[in-house]
């Protein structure tokens, strides 16, 4: 074994042994904040000041929090299905999780953002990256649910995502592995990597709606990108990925990927790309892709597979991208409120790298390249670099800031977060974690507007800190008050999934825009009924559709007959509700589907076959009424070939089947 | 329209009044304890004092919360499918939710009622209902897993369920809608109702390990059972079942089964039906119905379709049921500590009844009955009555107890939990819900041993209690400190799904019996593999199975090639780690199908289809090191009828495709 090969497996094993044995932070200091009981306390009644949105990790999901009392206020269903909600079942809502690879029912959801106008939180969108699949999703924070769905060609591990520019012109994605593009043969040895492997990243073009469109790719030699942020201010234009595996490696990463000292931020100039784009630079390659939208007047989703995309080379416009070599497997990619620091945080590293964009300028301006990496001109490190936070802990990840002129590193070998002065490079504050952070957030950390109240680490071992529940464990949570010069921990609190990135807003910014309910007369989805006097049945061949309504608390149609064996039903149900917080809820014995959960004024379709001749109950699944209970029906199937006619009623019987002059109602 | 239809709609009219005006209780005392902040703060590092189980309604899964902090601590997979964690997606866990009608991926899940020995939680199982496609699920209490879920056959709307015996010899299920039995034709038209349609009672033995078995049924007239308890002291070997729809309404319930003044309690000799079992009695049926076993040895389900029950019928077996009537759509059906008061709950009546085991024991002695309803006995209702509680509140739904003589019931429609003395029927306290509370709990509060320390109300209606959330908004549940004489507010905590029964129990009871993890060397999956040693890849024809083994940070194998367009592949991940909190999780790109997410000693397979040529990376999804990031793999995809031999490894390069001498790992 080579001696780079032994230190970084000394490296490796002294992670491996920390993590083993719990990482008990060596600095049990920063005790516990004396009235943090009060300081976490949101009285019955009262709100909480901040929305934290975290990341679901492998739930697939974005989940809102309250902040400062760490409550769980709602699970937004985004590339998982959601049987609760009827999301990937309902007929409407399938659409959205369609990708070129068909339907898939779940994903890895790693990383939140906010959109912003003048690199400040604005509280229009939140957007989160599909890790497995590639994909960007985009969340209307009026509704709190997905809004839109895009998918990433030559892409794999879109990791490095979904981080945005200053005025949420473009979102960005990035591959966490490198794959043969998707024109190019893919039938390859795996050893081929080198010559075969690619990486690409994409800019998604974001409107003043909201909708999204993949404007360009850049394609680039295969490193892994890791995570990314956007220039701001003097940067402008400007966006920053880290990437490790400059190895090149395709088989245990662990080892292989962990030999050279140094690896890259890589520079993008997208204002450049962007003119390369309108002179036609690049190529237009066909590729499959997704694009699918959830209108909130249909009720619906629809799915397109767009075909082209076009891509520019990294290192045929020279320009556009530059490698800044970083220490060592860097993770996080940070940028300050001003625009002018970079800070890169590798985890193999016991130094933070801080970059200062006017040095990068200098030193492209002046050449001064230490050669390229596959055609991408490599910058001189020390020319690029503003210095180094020295000893500052092991394993850094991730770093936020306060705007006033402090940094906060997360440290997951050595289980703590770090304060140190962007300025001086001094260390000034250490906060343990339990155990083990990943990610932090403070609300705005990564804007031009940090609003520095609170700072939130998402860790990733969890052992004894909650009561066990087997052994799956929920990860945690912890609240910091850094109000003050130190950090004072305020509170734990278990989150859904495994959170990844997180970020926070203040309360006030979106929860006057909440939606309460849709306006029935808006509702145009192709099967609402708008009242009891527009439901029926209506067969056509072996399809039989239900336009239903609900209000509380009956079903109309509640009695239904004439249905047969194999049919294929489906119940088109609108709530006719048009009052704050009531919901129904439909369900129907024996289905091979979730449940159907109806906001007011909303029309959604649940799609059943009807297995076999009997009677089948359907009822509210939403608790909506003191008569909520009551609020049920029955199906009759028949055997196929009987004909007993297709009769509907609520409230009074249907007449024997057999009366051939039975009425419909 | 005529004048009891008129009461029914002018009752109905104010309770929709009440809910449309959000309910604003008439007590706003009650004020939030003083010294809340301090009563519901856990600090970082230490632990909730009581687990709160909680039903997730129609989230299909159960909830483990703590108390008193109201933190999530673990959402357990039910009877809905959870991607997150690879339930009903894994190739192990899908049987779980096979049923008679195929596999199911939702269901709504009620009730949880925690396991116990004479009369007190024992800490071994909870069991959870599934109300649209009747089950009964048992939860492993040392795993916190889904162990067992058993179908219902001649069943629909499983609500009065799973309540059990005191010494868990039985777990009860029970119609909400009644149907035609399974064997009878179900083809027929639902006004025939009253004549076809047939309530069941269902009797689930409970084994030693835990094993559940349909025991027997006892089929009843048409009505709708709503809830449940077992007897206890006195009155064991009884169980009570509250129902409502005496009317037997198939159209419209929320009119046609509101118009009696009185529908039943019924109280079935459940030790007498045993008698009669065993005398050979009732009649053998054909039915099919699933019943689904996890092993936490082989890590794998297994579903076998049953094809018979034992059906008494209560009609012809004149003494294991009689009706107690009670106002008025009666829901809760509780049963005191002592076991000799029985608590009807009426949702649209106007006082609490409170029957008497004694005096109910003695009109059956004394024939003191008032007729027969479809031929079982209806005990005249003030000879079984005890007393009445006067102007309790409006929508009377359930009872606790808090085991020193005192009852709690909660009102939907006035939106408030009231205290009164079960001796003397007089309210003593009453406290606001915020708003419309459905179901409480006081831990141990429906057992022999109440621990009453404190109440949690499940409220039904959200609206402003907290930060909004578009249309859909969290449930609410509130914590009540209830050590004192009145009723202490300390926390609102929101809710998973849609909560409506819950327990508690103090946390020693469980926490000490947790595991940590799975012992490797007891692994007996069919895939195992117990080391690197034992990784391989198998060609079957089209099916290919990796028998993959997974440790920080490397998956073993992490290139494989030879795999073929259209093949059929099967990855089995064992997790080799042996400590506490190391899972790993495992995701193709583009899958049709969820991560699969392993605990340390364990095996799940995920199953993918080889859509087309090309290279599909693979990666751990569950951030377990730090070079988690470095845990990635590649698998090559070929044409159909391609030659590119099996090959697989890790750390080294595979051979070239076309070398002739290619060796396997």
């Amino acid at each position: 074994m080579r001696s780079t090969q032994f230190k970084t497996l000394a490296t490796i094993c002294a992670g491996v042994v920390l993590s083993v044995v719990g990482c008990k932070p060596k600095n049990a200091g920063n005790a516990v904040s004396a009235d943090a009981a009060a300081k976490a306390y949101v009285a019955p009644g009262k709100y909480d000041e901040f929305y934290n949105f975290v990341s679901g990790g492998f739930s697939g999901q974005m989940t809102a929090y309250g902040l400062p009392s760490g409550r769980l206020l709602r699970v937004i269903p985004v590339f998982s299905v959601d049987p609760e909600k009827g999301y990937g079942y309902s007929e409407e809502t399938k659409p959205m999780l369609n990708t070129s690879h068909g339907f898939v029912p779940w994903d890895d959801l790693h990383h939140t953002e906010l959109s912003q106008t003048n690199g400040e939180i604005d509280g229009r969108w939140i957007f989160g990256n599909a890790n497995n699949t590639p994909r960007v999703a985009r969340i209307d924070l009026k509704t709190f649910r997905t809004a839109e769905i895009i998918e990433i060609p030559n892409s794999a591990g879109n990791h490095s995502s979904p981080f945005i520019t200053e005025n949420t012109e473009y979102v960005v994605a990035g591959t966490r592995f490198s794959v043969p593009m998707d024109d190019a043969n893919g039938d390859v040895p795996i050893n081929t990597y080198k010559k075969n492997f690619k990486g690409s990243i994409s800019f998604i073009s974001v409107g003043k709606e909201g909708e999204m469109n993949l404007a360009f790719q850049i394609q680039t030699p295969g490193v892994n990108f890791d995570l990314s942020h956007s220039g701001k201010g003097p940067s402008s234009g400007w966006f920053f990925f880290s990437c490790y595996n400059t190895e090149q490696a395709n088989t245990l990463l662990e080892v292989n990927a962990s030999q050279k000292d140094k690896d890259f931020i890589m520079a993008v100039n997208w204002k450049k790309a962007e003119e390369y784009l309108k002179a036609g630079k690049g190529r237009k390659q066909s590729v499959k892709y997704a694009h699918n939208k959830y209108s909130d007047v249909t009720h619906s989703a629809t799915s397109e597979i767009k075909t082209e995309v076009t891509v520019l080379d990294a290192k045929d416009l020279k320009d556009i991208c530059y490698f800044i070599p970083c220490p060592k497997s860097p993770h996080g990619c940070d940028v300050d409120p001003s625009g002018q620091y970079i800070v890169g945080s590798g985890k193999l590293a016991a130094l933070i790298p801080v970059f200062s964009f006017d040095k990068i300028q200098k030193a492209i301006a002046a050449k001064d390249f230490i050669g390229d990496y596959e055609g991408i001109p490599v910058i001189k490190y020390e020319s690029a670099l503003y210095g180094e936070v020295k000893k500052p802990g092991l394993g850094p990840l991730h770093t936020e800031f306060d705007g006033k002129g402090n940094a906060y590193t997360t440290f997951f070998v050595s289980s703590e977060v770090v304060k140190w002065n962007i300025k001086d490079l001094k260390v000034v504050d250490r906060a343990p974690t339990y155990y083990s952070v990943g990610h932090l957030t403070i609300p705005g950390g990564d804007t031009k507007k940090p609003n520095a109240k609170y700072l939130i680490a998402y860790n990733k071992i969890t052992k004894d800190r909650y009561l066990p529940t087997g052994p799956e464990l929920a990860q945690s949570a912890q609240l910091y008050d850094i109000s003050g010069d130190k950090m004072q921990l305020i509170l734990d609190f278990p989150t859904i999934g495994e959170p990844h990135y997180a970020q926070a807003v203040s309360a006030d910014l979106i929860k006057n825009n909440s939606v309460k309910f849709f306006k029935i007369e808006e509702n145009k989805n192709q099967y609402v009924a708008r009242g009891e006097s527009e439901t029926k049945v209506v067969r056509e061949g072996n399809k039989v559709h239900i336009y239903m309504t609900c209000i509380r608390s009956h079903w109309s149609p509640d009695n239904i007959e004439g249905i047969k064996a194999g049919d294929e039903v489906y119940f088109h149900v609108t709530n006719l509700e048009q009052d704050w917080d009531v919901p129904h809820g439909f369900a129907i014995k024996g289905a091979n589907t979730a449940e159907l959960l109806v906001m007011p004024g909303e029309t959604q379709t649940l799609k059943w076959v009807a297995e076999k001749p009997g009677i089948f109950p359907f009822y509210c699944t939403d608790f909506c009424s003191a008569l909520h209970q009551e609020m049920q029906g029955y199906l009759r199937v028949s055997p196929a070939g009987s004909n007993v006619p297709l009769l509907f009623s609520t409230g009074k019987n249907l007449p024997a089947a057999d009366n051939a002059a039975a009425v419909k109602k």
